[in-house]
């Protein structure tokens, strides 16, 4: 399977939330990356990863989402997300790329890149 | 400047068309990529640059664009783009993510990642 297709797949099973389908996709050494240096900022592995979809789940709740993609170059492949959550109190309207890279088929690193204040929207 | 303010400065003079503002941030060694194996997959250097937006400038008609971000993580940040543009005749609906990395506070290399038929949108 090509990359295009493989990315394709993904993306739409993450759009559609069919946890099963994308979670096949991710290698068992995956690599999960956050800016900054905080608890979630670095995540290795499939069990690390399901942690961290499990407190993400348990902390955010999301009143709606949106996902484009993939965006493909070589080894690499780009989602947009955009979601409106409540994490902690706080309403927001999260926006994001999600930058993965595929080796053997498989999603061996991921890496979610945030808009910022002060940005263009 | 770090990179968030300088990625801020680049993606806010590319949605206003302030050419001489944006390439303020191009390195002199810049490389610019695109998918796939055509003239334009690889340019080097501010001169090719140069060119390239003067064959895109020459070549693409850009009835409306929309940019939004920066997205930023480490030394990279990423720019969503989304333009109607005809091209040799032909009018589409383009969307993209521009990948850049920064070295000295300059754009080392940009790379454009392209939606794919058949993707979530």
């Amino acid at each position: 399977m090509d990359i295009t297709q493989m990315a394709q797949d993904f993306t739409r099973a993450v759009a559609e939330e069919r946890e099963d389908d994308y979670k096949a996709y991710w290698a068992d050494d995956i690599v999960s990356l956050e800016p900054g240096d905080g608890d979630m900022s670095r995540c290795e592995g499939r069990e690390a990863l399901e942690q961290k979809h499990a407190w993400w789940n348990a902390n955010a709740e999301v009143h709606s989402s949106d996902t484009a993609g993939p965006f493909v170059f070589g080894d690499q492949f780009a989602v947009r997300y955009d979601m409106d959550v409540t994490m902690e109190g706080e309403r927001n309207q999260m926006s994001e790329v999600g930058l993965y890279t595929v080796r053997e088929g498989k999603i061996a690193e991921e890496r979610f890149m945030y808009g910022t204040e002060g940005g263009v929207s």
